[in-house]
């Protein structure tokens, strides 16, 4: 059994904005199935549950303390783990491993006072970590900061988690092309631009990356306001490609 | 019109801890009027609403961008700011501004990033602001970083909100003395404790700050689990003090 969930799609403002009137915030605010929580994700096994980022700020409601068994960070951006900060005040002998990419920083007080967390040595890039039911293999994104995504691996059904990034670096394309996909899950911020933005994907990049990679299918997460009012227009997507949302699950077929 | 509303009266980790199964807890999980998030309030008035500390997470589902016209921040630990963070990307012309203690540091990348908020020069000590439908004096506070406390007066309606501290500075206790207060809402983190924190109040030591001040009642704040579980024991407070709960109201009672 291996159950992965987007538990958020949304950028940093996540929709509805705050203050927002536009269409995209205007049917979010209406319509709880359209809002965007941060892009984050979670995997289940039976072993229990992985966190890939720790955006959402009421994780303590979705999840029990017992059955979090470790955490995978991207980033250490504040919508990506800003609701660590409540959590790491749980009293308990057992810490939960945090895998993180190779930052000296990381985020605030975090490093200082990680409570129930225990954060790793940063992790080593291209090298799959085996975690019985299924395997991770982290690789570098490109951002305004550390930042890496996370091939999972059950058999020989392959998952890219690729969040925050604007292109992917050489060697991740060629690892990606080296085991091909079934599933990208990839950052796409922005609309079509005419100047793309800096350190996330518009449409254009989103597209390009995924055909060099070669993956079945591609899954559009980290989406901004705009680029769902930009949707709502009805512009039609390429086959294989899907503007992912908060709860959608995706799962092995080994039937397929 | 002024309203005054406790909007978290719970430590860092707020009740229920997560993975806490402690008798206060356990209570707190099965009914949601128990439960306390980080300490933090709201002054509603007729031009708007004034947060007091932004440690709730979901500010967004209570306050609309419209209604906020200030935020007061005692301190920057994250228990206090870290509702600021989704909050910051809304786009607005407008900016909040926001009255903050003598902090170089801030919290993680809010003051590089501040987004829709505007962070004034540090509140200066003892000097009285005039909001219009109420004034607020900041008066410093004992912490592990740099911490300030409010003195809230409508007409000769007084009422302190004082956390996080570990009693008071002097200079705080005396103008407190000299303008006497109705309302005094205290740090109180831990029961009676033989070693008490270093940088909450236990209950003695908020017992014996509030009869400092002359304060005509006392609310305790800031509350962790273990207090709550030893007031389930059914210690009998003195007369006039009383434990402060999420939600609860206090306003100016202009005829008594
Ligand atoms: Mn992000
Ligand atoms: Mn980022
Ligand atoms: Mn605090
Ligand atoms: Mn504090
Ligand atoms: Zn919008
Ligand atoms: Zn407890």
């Amino acid at each position: 059994m291996l159950e992965f969930q987007l538990t958020g799609t949304g950028n940093a403002g996540g929709v509805p904005l705050w203050g927002c009137d536009c269409p995209a915030c205007s049917v979010a605010r209406r319509d709880p199935s359209k809002r965007r929580q941060s892009a984050s994700a979670v995997i289940r096994t039976n072993e229990g549950v992985t966190l890939l980022d720790a955006g959402i700020t009421d994780l303590a409601e979705h999840f029990r303390f017992e059955e979090v068994v470790r955490v995978l960070l991207t980033h250490f951006h504040m919508d990506h783990v800003q609701g660590l900060f409540p959590l790491r005040w749980a009293e308990s002998e057992r810490k939960i491993p945090v895998y993180r990419p190779d930052d000296p920083e990381g985020a605030d007080d975090l490093y200082k006072h990680p409570g129930v967390f225990q954060f790793l040595p940063s992790c080593e890039h291209f090298r799959e970590l085996d975690f019985g039911a299924f395997a991770v293999t982290p690789l570098p994104l490109i951002h305004s900061r550390a930042t890496q995504g996370f091939l999972i691996r059950q058999g020989h059904w392959r998952l890219a988690y690729l969040t925050d990034t604007v292109g992917l670096p050489e060697q991740t394309l060629e690892y990606l092309q080296a085991n091909p996909l079934d599933e990208l899950v990839l950052d796409c911020s922005e609309p079509p631009c005419d100047t793309p933005p800096r350190n996330h994907n518009d449409l254009n990049s989103a597209l390009s990356t995924w055909r060099e990679t070669g993956a079945r299918r591609l899954w559009l997460t980290h989406i901004s306001h705009r680029l769902d009012t930009w949707l709502q227009q009805g512009a039609a997507l390429p086959e294989g490609v899907f503007v992912a949302r908060d709860g959608l699950s995706l799962s092995p077929d080994h039937g397929a």
